[in-house]
């Protein structure tokens, strides 16, 4: 029995491309090596990335695993663990962990437990595995587990009866708030019931709409953490297993940052891999003087950098002189590139190419709308001539109700906010400036009612209700599943908690064309919460 | 052993409304009662609605199925089988059966094959049943399967063991091209293999991007079809058992439909389905001169009436003469509300507030982006003024390579060719106009060269191979996955083949952001071909 030295690979994986991802696994265990580790252990699926959706389905991954094994066997002197997809000859695909030494397979695990509920879809691409693999190195017994694997008591009691002394756990666990604390108390509790350490490998990075934070870890036997990685972050952190104390010795722990640190950073890299991946040079966006679009100003400059980030303030007849003043403050303070382009010709040339259509019907959101469309298309004709990518700046309050103009302000290829509650931008907003020494937002963008300001004197609260109610019942209704009559009586009025739950049944159409952005909650649109469009269901029960 | 009459309600659920199905459930079982019949078939989960997607996981849904049992129970003096939501006191819930007679539950069938691939997702919501369920009813033994478990042989099999004489099949089969007779072909083989009746009744309408097609039917067990229900009709069918026989009798058959006749009623029911649950009062379009918006609005009168149906022409300096006058006249000759809207004004107002940013940067695809969303922009004001839904018109070889405007040609609720590849527009329009004694397509429509006219003498062709190459290459990349090097392979030029592949998979996320459209191929966008937007995967193998 010796002691030993263990990496863990948080890393972030590029979707697809497995050539990509193999090279830089192959980086990195040569990186550990150097560093004296015996064994490097990666995420789930690895070499793919997670999720991977259908390209799972494509008829050539099985070569080009093959591929990347025969890359992967060129490392020496590192035991190596690490996610792929295994076809096997009788046309099975799992989700799978194989376990590599100077290019021979020691082992090979496929996943038991398979989920395909909330955002997960495993059952339409994988097979369930029904065997341990359990593995000697250097006089220890390991055993290897993949993600959903670890929330299966039974699953986790059999590796443990198989005396196995440290569980190797494969994640792609994507981000929800609170969840990087969750799953080390979890896994402390599990690690101490079944007395088995617990070495916790997670992805890192932003693909789509999920965010994974990493936040890779190891906990002893007796149930506290000898390693904590910080969230967010891609990097080697390592474990050094101490033979006579029987135990993984106290090494670096990053406490997990509050809430509002959390929710913050998961935007700023969501934002980054998604610009970066997608290969823009940088982003533009429309600055209206109002909270949505100054956090994802200041959220796009964290993730980019100021030089990569363009705003425009775009004004009409009703927007106030303080949005004008509070928008070029910011941007000037931020140093983006930031211009003016007042809208009132657009909009009135649409108000006359349509008068012989409308007549003098009066006056209602069409016209609300013209405005935010005409908004949209300049953003997107300045993103088209440029070749930066638009970020919509609505948020999951405005989205849920459909308090926003579709192809108007929520033009865009990603939507930074898009599972942030109003509620929360604001937190995210003070939160965002209490980091820095001067305020990146301006106070007052924080201070003043919100406004769409597409009528003169308009206030959201004018058509909506206060967004502490709002976004309490939006919360009831669609992250906890409560009914309109569950709702009603925890003391909202009646009347306001009809008009939000209809409007939100009503509005799927809108969010179905939505541009994507990521998840930071249990239940965010889309991936996770599937509505028909058609839905004849009706609230009360 | 007595002669004996079923009646398959070919049935259109409004999806997620339990109660008004329920309703229109007694109605059906009683009006078949009056024809004398002794058994009712539903299809499958005909109370909620085939696919009702989350919301069956809302809470309220087992106190809602009980509601709904509470009131079929109160049908007299015939079997009804239908399909619900079955949730046990052990939490599971299943894709049920139930065999219902005087208020009496005769029996329940758990699913035991779930789909959980292309379009389906049964795997997220269901558990599998492990148990045939078998009832003797009039002196016969029946047997009851749902959808996917009669393409499993193993589970008819085991049924057909249990000397079941007719198994009564549930269904929510999707349409797509040729699907009719494939299923009539598979099961009558299957009838005769196992000996054994079967009873197939298909739910029918359009729900969201999905049509079903109904096309239930009767074969004996000597695989001869006794039987077939019309395709896109909702109606109640009979079917007549001879006990001397030991067969049922020949009734009424409804060959299946040529394929252009089949699609194109395909597209008539889910555009109206789509409008008439959601609640417009009517549709809206852009009318182009081109084929693919004549043959969107040919659907559109054929779907909710001339009346209903309003489409403006928004021509520009590159409108050539004849696409004014071949829009007016189809519009003219169907009798429908059709207006014209130069754009001149507003794409030059846009241009000139743009000038600023641009200044002399060359002219290029944003130029042309900016007169297709001021389109989009008039027929979004136009639709949100008056309340019809805009159609988008856009088919998919426009779709999968891009050549679309987000915003703008891609606006709209529903896109009616959005599954329809440009070579099969072509054929559905001659299919049209061969069926009226006039055409309703203007021919120089279906003659003249494709244009998107953004450009002066601009042609599809100038940016895209001719559509039939274009179609080709797209089926086997989309539909047949084939790889970039197979395509290559069977002929086509290396160039062409690299260009249009990058095309589709850099455009996932136009498609991401595209409206909703019926289903008609077996490789659809979004719900079936689910592909990641950010996607490192590499063409070639």
């Amino acid at each position: 029995m010796k002691s030993f030295k263990i990496a863990l690979s948080q890393f972030s994986p590029y979707t697809g491309d497995i050539d990509a991802n193999v090279q830089k696994m192959i980086g990195l265990a040569n990186d550990a090596k150097k560093q004296n580790a015996d064994l490097i252990i990666f995420p789930e699926l690895s070499t793919v990335g997670y999720p991977a959706e259908d390209l799972l389905l494509r008829p050539s991954l099985a070569q080009r695993t093959q591929l990347a094994f025969d890359q992967l066997k060129t490392v020496k002197d590192i035991v190596m663990v690490f996610g792929f997809v295994n076809q096997t000859e009788d046309g099975q695909r799992y989700n799978a962990a194989a376990v590599m030494k100077d290019g021979q397979i020691l082992g090979v695990y496929n996943k038991q437990n398979l989920p395909n509920y909330g955002v997960f879809d495993e059952k339409r691409y994988f097979s369930e595995g029904h065997q341990h693999l359990v593995f000697e190195y250097l006089g220890h017994k390991f055993g290897v587990l993949i993600c959903e694997d670890v929330w299966s008591l039974k699953t986790v009691q059999q590796l443990a009866q198989l005396n196995v002394e440290t569980a190797l756990v494969l994640n792609a666990s994507p981000y929800e708030v609170g969840k990087p604390q969750h799953r080390i108390d979890t896994m402390s509790a599990l690690a101490k019931e079944l007395n088995i350490n617990v070495v916790y490998t997670n992805q890192v990075g932003g693909q789509d709409d999920l965010v994974f934070d990493g936040t890779s870890f190891v906990i002893n036997q007796n149930g506290q953490v000898a390693v904590q990685a910080p969230c967010f972050a891609e990097n080697l952190y390592f474990a050094e297993y101490d033979a006579e104390q029987k135990a993984y010795k106290t090494g670096e722990i990053t406490a997990v940052p509050g809430t509002m640190a959390e929710i913050y950073q998961s935007l700023v890299l969501a934002t980054r891999d998604y610009v970066q991946r997608s290969g823009f040079p940088g982003v533009i966006l429309g600055l209206s003087g109002g909270i949505d679009s100054a956090l994802t100003l200041a959220i796009a400059v964290d993730a980019i950098g100021a030089d990569k980030v363009q705003a425009v303030m775009m004004p009409y007849t009703y927007t106030a002189q303080i949005s004008v003043e509070d928008a070029a403050e910011q941007a000037k303070s931020l140093g983006i590139t930031f211009g003016i382009a007042e809208i009132n010709p657009v909009v009135n040339s649409f108000m006359q190419t349509l008068y012989p259509f409308f007549g003098n019907s009066p006056a209602d959101a069409t016209e609300e709308n013209l405005q935010a469309r005409t908004r949209g298309t300049l953003l997107m004709g300045l993103s088209n001539k440029f070749g930066n990518l638009v970020l919509s700046t609505g948020n999951k309050s405005e989205l849920s109700v459909g308090y926003c103009t579709l192809y108007g302000d929520m033009v865009g290829g990603f939507a930074v906010l898009k599972d942030v509650y109003k509620t929360i931008v604001f937190e995210l907003a003070k939160y965002r400036n209490s980091i820095s020494e001067t305020p990146v937002i301006p106070e007052r963008v924080i201070t003043r009612p919100p406004s769409a300001e597409l009528r003169p004197d308009q206030k959201d609260q004018d058509s909506l209700p206060p967004y502490d109610v709002l976004d309490a019942i939006l919360y009831a209704y669609i992250e906890e599943d409560q009914s309109q009559n569950d709702i009603i009586a925890k003391g909202f009025e009646r009347e306001i908690v009809e008009k939000v739950i209809k409007l939100v049944d009503r509005n799927e159409y809108k969010r179905r064309q939505g541009a994507i952005g990521p998840r930071i909650t249990s239940r965010a649109f889309s991936r996770e919460r599937r509505y028909p469009i058609v839905n004849g269901w009706k609230p009360g029960v």
